[in-house]
């Protein structure tokens, strides 16, 4: 197997596209702990992964690490990001600025990962007065003209469920081709256009099903 | 291999367990949509797996389906929700009540699968007379008392990263033995503590390697 560029690395599985944010998160951790070098099974603990399993997801990107040595942090990140496109900038709007838009705006993690966000709309009047984030909340009439001066490919929904799919529509018609719903709602786009849904409770079912086992484990023990 | 129960079943995968909330979200839309029945390709299509994968997860949970007919909606439904644990009711913490802890206090996901929020604290006075989603937000001082009263064992942090780690040492003192942690920070905890990082921006990521692909994709078709 020769080593791929992004042009050419078409076919990386779903699952294992789902992982690279979560190993360049833990790279990102290592290097600003001041690691150069891990060997997979640092990193896989790191990722909370098998290293098997980070192993073969590496290896699409053509990274096999050197045996003894293990993987060079700095240069494995530079690969993971460039194959994930964060290492170029994505310019993102923002549309619902009520608390979690807010939250959103404010998130430091969107920003160190290459994404700018260069407008906050809302539909609501009386929030256009409001500066978050350094950014002047604008009307949702302006979002095409926003779309085309900062040629934005991603929008962010953080609507009422109720307003999400008229602002879908709206964003694919201004010629946006991905969006990220934190609406509790499923949206409908046109073919090319990727939704990704934020489902905020996923993390809490996982808590949970570790909990109901610690509990049964806990009863189990006085039995 | 036989049925298995929830006091069993101890060795599921931890990335089954990750897709359980997936398949749940994906039953719970069937239902909605008036399905009492689906095949595996269906369910696995609407929760965007593939269709094996989904069979190998819910073997795991005695579930097979019926040759020709599939899978009963409600009846899968209730066994994952019963693997989880979210058929009981789960009393929630948010500790920290800014523009992030009031959109989770307001997040209808959570009610909706079994997790309560009961009580809102924030360390700073000048919020306590704010009333969240009918919670008065109450202080950070009073996290022990709500902590027994409620019987708690799920916490989650909505504060600014650099209070992140002295709330979670609060809440393990406490007794809270799960930690959702919005901060964008790394959180230690002791063995027996479970802690999850909820990091928005993964999702982003994830629409950005598509977002690449397409842009390639379209330089291709131009060349």
């Amino acid at each position: 197997m020769t080593a791929r560029t992004p042009d050419s690395a078409r076919d990386i599985p779903e699952a294992t596209v789902a992982r690279l944010p979560v190993y360049l998160r833990a790279l990102t951790g290592l290097a600003e702990d001041g690691t150069t070098t891990c060997s997979s099974e640092e990193l896989a603990a790191t990722a909370g992964v098998n290293s098997a399993k980070l192993r073969k997801d590496l290896s699409y990107l053509g990274s096999y690490g050197t045996r003894g040595v293990g993987y060079d942090v700095e240069y494995l990140r530079y690969q993971i990001a460039r194959e994930i496109g964060v290492t170029q900038d994505w310019p993102v709007v923002i549309v619902g600025i009520g608390n979690l838009g807010h939250a959103l705006a404010n998130y430091s993690g969107f920003r160190s990962r290459g994404f700018r966000v260069v407008a906050l709309l809302d539909a609501d009047p009386d929030r256009h007065t409001d500066v978050v984030a350094g950014l002047e909340v604008r009307s949702f009439e302006d979002l095409e003209a926003i779309v085309t001066e900062h040629d934005v490919s991603i929008g962010v929904i953080a609507t009422p469920a109720v307003a999400a799919q008229s602002v879908a529509d709206r964003m694919v018609a201004a010629g946006i081709t991905s969006i990220l719903n934190f609406a509790p709602t499923v949206l409908t786009a046109p073919e090319g256009v990727d939704v990704r849904k934020v489902d905020l409770s996923i993390e809490l079912q996982i808590l949970a099903y570790h909990e109901q086992r610690k509990a049964v484990a806990g009863s189990e023990d006085v039995s």
